[in-house]
């Protein structure tokens, strides 16, 4: 259910985390099934783009997209794990202000119910000037899991986020 | 069920964090709400203030109440969310020794139950010197949903922080 | 279930935490249970010690239990609270190259179903080198009840983190 207030599309951006993806050696699955999930959701997706899993190339991208392309939502898949080459949370932290813990939270705890091996993602959320960041899982169905776990919740976030002051308009919401 | 070792009643202090509290113009129900739930649960509120959400101010508060007025659990409620004026759970770390993220783990997971808004609430818990700081959220009912997750764990855990070192009474304990 | 990938037994290091248990004074039943869990999981045990709640010896039992001995998986028990003494989380901290906090809400889930007292342990997991290392709680079921909730996963993990990168046999997983 999302928020009754009036809020304008959001825009979403999808930075898919691979080694093989991005020389063609690998199809990115989750990065198209992500952008089926966030249309259907109300949110209008302006950039997808499939890069190595180097710190700072994820971190530029991340700067890019908030800093000049303005955009409202990215969500990065892969490089969440625990193998040596696994960076994103790492790149994320380092561009973020703020981190909202309870994000990471609820998709972690949504994989658990599914799986043990949900313990060894690392991702985060955070916030970076208007902008929310999310770290997903590079596999199909980590992705989906955790993205759905939150998907709900993400417009009225935004709306906040952004400054935001109407109450929502589902009974369950007060002031924060 | 509460410790069954001997423990002086512990002494409270409810914060709330509202620009407009602060100034009238609202009302506060979170605070006198969790007066009520403190007070059955065995505490003696001590102190009760609404000040705005500034971060310094509300650093100075809790440094006030832990270090002058030696209260040993202090509630904020407030300014935990995503908005750019919610700063509580940043005094709060500022000012703390040690983090206790049981706590918040503890309190959205049981929100998330309710509500996939409960992802947003920053809210974190610690400990200064021998007192526990806990940041519940602004609205009634979150606040509510928040600390009666923890309740009935709170007389244990501050006897420990105390340097406690009888076990409890409940067959459950035995050393941490 | 475990992986179905050929991986060598993973080694394993059992180090508890105990004033009383390092004199002598009490009989630590926690590190034998955790000595017997792990064997029934397929490690091989390598190392156990019961060492003084104290910060900078347990660093040096971690560091050199990793570094010199080359120990795959190293849990350790006790500390964890909030009692002044319990400093097993902080000495964790410092030696560790990446945290992974799946871990520790796992384990926290798995205890709070159990005893609301569970929001009290500060455990944290994390990886030095190419080895993991848990903190579980003192008491023999705070640490059965936190090592079960992730012991099926651990071997799979363990892969990973040496730089494995075959999929793993479970239908469940793809790439992380």
């Amino acid at each position: 259910m999302q928020a009754m207030i009036n809020t304008p599309p959001y825009t979403c951006g999808i930075l898919t985390l691979s080694d093989k993806g991005a020389k063609g050696e690998r199809e990115d699955t989750s990065g198209p099934l992500l952008k089926q999930l966030l249309t259907a959701q109300g949110f209008q997706v302006k950039a997808y783009q499939i890069i190595p899993d180097q710190q700072l190339l994820i971190e530029a991208f991340l700067i890019k997209w908030v800093d000049e392309k303005g955009i409202d939502l990215i969500v990065t898949t892969g490089g969440t794990g625990v193998s040596p080459s696994d960076r994103t949370p790492e790149a994320t932290r380092q561009i973020i202000d703020l981190e909202i813990p309870g994000i990471a939270e609820a998709m972690r705890q949504a994989s658990l119910a599914k799986t043990p091996q949900a313990i060894w993602s690392r991702g985060i959320a955070g916030i970076r000037k208007k902008s929310l960041i999310i770290n997903l899982p590079g596999s199909e169905r980590g992705a989906k899991e955790n993205i759905e776990a939150v998907l709900p919740a993400l417009a009225h976030g935004l709306y906040k986020i952004k400054g935001g002051t109407a109450d929502c308009g589902e009974k369950r919401e007060g002031k924060d």
